[in-house]
């Protein structure tokens, strides 16, 4: 009998999807198991932007990390920022702790905003990963209206009340539909002095329509909802600047009181420590079998990693993906412990994908069986809420949002964290590894095995 | 027929439970009112405690002031920060906006925390008056067993398990007790290395007896419901210094990985820059029609203010006496703007006062019946979640407790906010004035009118 330090070590770095998915599927190997994660809880990034949109309390859509797995016992928390990989003596460098001798390595380390090279715009045009992120964003956008309320001049109070959306993906979509309910359904009688229902809500995107990943048709559905919900939709729209309260297009300048960002994502600065072959977005280009070429027994998966699949697919950077992922390279890891082979290469099984706009307002594709509107609204919301993390959420979301629904009110309209430099003071301090990626729901059918408790 | 702008203005410094309450009562008042807080929600602060250790979210017991007066015309609201008042012009001065005109002012500012001349000690003990200050508990606390967990050293492990509470009044009993239920009870099975239930919590007050205001009977009570609970209550220990990390008294240091101060409160700097006379705790003293000495058309009431009643009762600082003399300055103002002198002195009505301890511990002295246990628990939870701000939040609030109730598990045990300095810096820069105070409903049966909706 091996006694239990003696057992192998896998380390899995990252609690989002993937992570979460690599440990459920190992919860009966024996080997030891150390998740860890910068932060303290799993976020369920799908909903972050009702977090930054007053829609949804914070601790509604994270649930803590421990308390997910209080039940596998070959696993243990640490609470950490990975800052590097010594891949000749198989050690991962902590932040705050020695170093950790691993067996096995899962890097599910997720991607940060991409800027494209102007990491100076961060500053300007803030984009959504964190908890922090969408608190800071939901104070800079009610601030926006506190400050149009007491503004002498009219082309200030107007600018306040101009929000601008870089990025016509899902991210860019919702946020900017629930942007544009806030300001014209939910803040409406708040104001004295403001008429918020002549906020502006812009919408650019770089290539010539929104949703890029979804057929045409929806793509033009999402837009006309977008159009009714109040958001102009600007196509083919090159940003070439972002200064403070400014978007500079080619020829015009739009000032506004709140720049958001969400055009895509890269890797984050620990997988481009590696020194290992990536693509353009610094995601690592990863084996078949998701293992990380050139350096043993360390796997890649979820937005960390760049991958065509077995039958030629891109694989894309969703939650689905970064589940199947996992599940794989738990698989993986278990023949690998066993002395086998690896098996069979990843396949990626697309399921269909969705994204709302807001309020009765949705586009979905189920493996081809496109739906829009009310239907596709009922659809994402029936499907977020029963895979959202463990049972009080979905208890406290529902509620939240049927209040939401009958009455057009906004419950976490929390102006809180005063100044408005700490968290991107902080996340330059930090900004290295953001774990947890932008994981969107695509393929929902797969959202339920990491989500629920372990047994 | 008077224009809207020639309408006398009054405003309202502060939106604790006071404020709401003056606002109220000058409805349909033929006024100006002009709100003003740095915050833009009022705070159910009796619930704060359950915010920093991780019993509720953050938005659960808050409510923009703003939706709170939707409906009542003659309000403005205006968030700001009041950084000094010119009673010659019957100026307002604002930090952020040109001064504003008054020609009533109502002071309902409420307190800060006392360290009773030991400021510095705050840096090393913070007390509970924001939600950010709650965050920032709740980040602390949690973090500590995070440190625990891998810690090498077992007398480091256990300082780091070690929280220590200082002040034995209704806010250190509630967060005594809530703090062990969270370490003995919650996180339980999250951790692998560390058993949660030989955390230690220290109880420390200076006086013979914890909850001094309540009976000996009572007070013994809740002595011996924290015991149950696992709190190690210290009663005449006097503080002699608070370093990072470690209490002093006398002929004892004591390490702990969080030191929390409920041990008091005193006016705001605001209060002090006015000039009148003031307390020990920079109280304003004021007259029996809570109008303040000297400085014409300003009342002070709320924490901000001290006085003995007609009756020679000191009011004390709870909610209930807040909103008894919002009520009370109202009407002065409504008697004042009709040119008529002012009414009789304000009297403090007194109907009763409770202190909860835990899950099903409690203490409640209702006009001399007292109780205590399961049935003052029971009271308590039924009047505040009758009075809870709004109806979402009372909904949310009761599924929460329930299942918590049910399940021993917190929702809300989230860490973030990295920067354990970043709160205690804004802290300092905007330390002035400290909007809302630590109003606690000893006063049950006066909740009601101020919390719920205008008319």
């Amino acid at each position: 009998m091996t006694s239990k330090s003696e057992l192998p070590h896998v380390v899995i770095l990252g609690g989002g999807f993937g992570g979460l998915s690599v440990c459920k599927y190992l919860n009966r190997t024996r080997c030891r198991i150390t998740m860890i994660d910068r932060q303290n809880h799993h976020l369920f990034q799908p909903l972050l932007y009702q977090v930054a949109t007053a829609g949804l309390s914070a601790p509604d859509i994270a649930k803590p990390i421990r308390s997910l797995f209080r039940k596998q016992k070959n696993l243990t928390v640490l609470m950490d920022e990975a800052v590097g990989v010594d891949a000749e003596r198989k050690e991962l460098l902590l932040r705050d702790k020695p170093p950790l001798s691993y067996d096995m390595l899962v890097m599910a380390v997720g991607a940060r905003t991409n800027y494209f090279g102007n990491d100076r715009w961060e500053k300007f045009a803030p984009g959504l990963k964190t908890i922090d992120d969408a608190r800071r964003i939901r104070h800079d956008l009610l601030m926006a209206f506190e400050h149009a309320e007491h503004a002498e001049d009219p082309a200030e109070r107007q600018k306040l009340m101009r929000t601008i959306v870089v990025g016509g993906g899902a991210t860019g979509v919702e946020l900017a539909g629930a942007v544009a309910e806030l300001a014209k359904r939910v803040l409406t009688r708040d104001f004295r002095n403001i008429d918020t229902t002549t906020a502006e809500i812009l919408l650019l995107e770089v290539s010539p329509r929104v949703l890029g990943s979804f057929s045409e048709s929806l793509s033009a559905a999402a837009t006309t909802q977008l159009r009714e919900l109040g958001v102009e939709v600007r196509v083919s729209q090159k940003i070439l600047d972002v200064r403070e309260g400014c978007v500079v297009l080619e020829g015009e300048e739009i000032e506004a009181g709140n720049v958001l960002w969400g055009a895509g994502v890269r890797g984050t600065v620990l997988s481009e420590s590696l020194g290992v072959e990536m693509d353009g977005s610094k995601r690592i280009r990863v084996n078949p079998d998701c293992s990380v070429p050139g350096l043993e027994n360390v796997y890649a998966i979820g937005d960390a990693a760049t991958l065509k699949d077995a039958k030629g697919v891109q694989v894309p950077g969703v939650s689905p993906a970064a589940m199947q992922m996992g599940k794989y390279a738990a698989l993986q890891i278990r023949r690998s412990l066993r002395g086998k082979e690896s098996g069979r290469p990843f396949v990626y099984l697309d399921k269909g994908s969705m994204a709302t706009v807001g309020r009765k307002r949705a586009v979905a594709d189920i493996r081809g069986w496109e739906t829009t509107g009310f239907l596709a609204w009922l659809l994402w919301l029936f499907i977020h809420l029963l895979f959202l993390v463990g049972f009080q959420k979905k208890h406290l979301v529902l509620v939240q949002w049927i209040y939401s629904y009958a009455t057009y009110s906004r419950g976490s309209r929390l102006i809180t964290g005063q100044d408005r430099n700490f968290k991107f003071a902080e996340r330059e301090k930090h900004g290295a590894q953001m774990i947890g990626a932008d994981l969107r729901p695509k393929d929902v059918h797969d959202l339920k095995p990491a989500l629920a408790e372990t047994p």
